[in-house]
């Protein structure tokens, strides 16, 4: 990772400061699970900004990401730092009158995309965490382009980190970063199965 | 990142929860900077599990994880989840009386470490962040048959994730997990400088 100076600095007619407070749209992807736990990790200086958090969990269950759902419970109800908002899409989101069909997970999928379209418009959060959105993505659930068009040509200053496996080429394009976690070795290989606290 | 059953089931003579509750020893190296960000967002579901976190800074500057460290100081007196402390090397060792000197990293590392090999051999915590560890490591200021050896034998059910660059073979080939954090894409590259809330 490069710190200080960077190598180029683009004739795009901004200042420093503009530049460098320019909202970012990351991107954590690869085989490894680090993704969303490292999208976590950024969240935690969101917070510690006094930034409002959204974090939008496109996944089946409930069950993962316990401890970091706590956590930013914790962190929203302390009183210090940023508020946190925190949906499931496993539950039917907690926004929404009528509860998505458990099964149509499609459905659920189109429905979180259209409140964060809404809240992106309204300047609603400073951080979202758009947890493994790439899936409905890459099952064409949701339409790439209009996903695309609307991460570009959001107002203000909002921050976008998305994780999953997968992320369809034009998102890649569109992010500022792209950080791809990469597995070298782990337990799994050697036939221990996850454990509370460490995978959960 | 596989889930469920592993494939390979080894013959170690422990039964599937022993080998599940086995402490993990995890890396993060790589040249991106989602190796300390992972590493605290583990730390999260840690602290929902109550465990005891300790966490040690062997950085030169007080400067970094800034966010990181009010989040889990709040966490920690949250009455909820495990306690946290939080130590940093670029202040001089917190539970040392002598206030190492500015200018001996060495000696601060060797500290530092001498410390860590205590609160191991009690059984202090129970989930350990040695952030920018290897470098003390990569820089000859600790000894690695010492470390690697302290790490492998160490008692009961402790888990540490040890973060940074450049970190040695004999650490990664002690390691249960090793990710590596790859750059595909950073704001940097586009002449954008890090920002408050996102890079610290």
């Amino acid at each position: 990772m490069p710190k200080g100076q960077p190598e180029v600095v683009p004739n795009d007619g901004l200042t420093t400061r503009q530049r460098r407070n320019r909202p970012i749209l990351a991107v954590h992807t690869g085989p490894m699970k680090g993704k969303s736990t490292a999208a976590f990790g950024m969240a935690l200086r969101a917070w510690n900004q006094g930034w409002s958090i959204g974090v939008f969990q496109f996944v089946k269950s409930a069950k993962w990401r316990v401890g970091e759902e706590a956590a930013f419970r914790a962190l929203g109800e302390s009183g210090q730092g940023g508020p946190v908002e925190w949906h499931k899409m496993g539950e039917g989101w907690s926004w929404s009158r009528k509860q998505g069909s458990e099964e149509d997970h499609a459905e659920n999928a189109r429905e979180g995309w259209a409140e964060i379209k809404r809240r992106l418009a309204d300047e609603r959060h400073d951080f979202y965490v758009l947890d493994e959105f790439t899936y409905p993505l890459h099952w064409g659930w949701l339409d790439v382009d209009d996903v695309v068009t609307t991460l570009r040509e959001r107002p203000g200053r909002q921050h976008v980190v998305i994780t999953g496996r997968n992320a369809p080429a034009a998102l890649l394009d569109a992010a500022d970063l792209v950080a791809e976690m990469t597995k070298v070795k782990h337990p799994m290989d050697a036939g221990q199965k996850g454990q509370r606290g460490i995978e959960w």
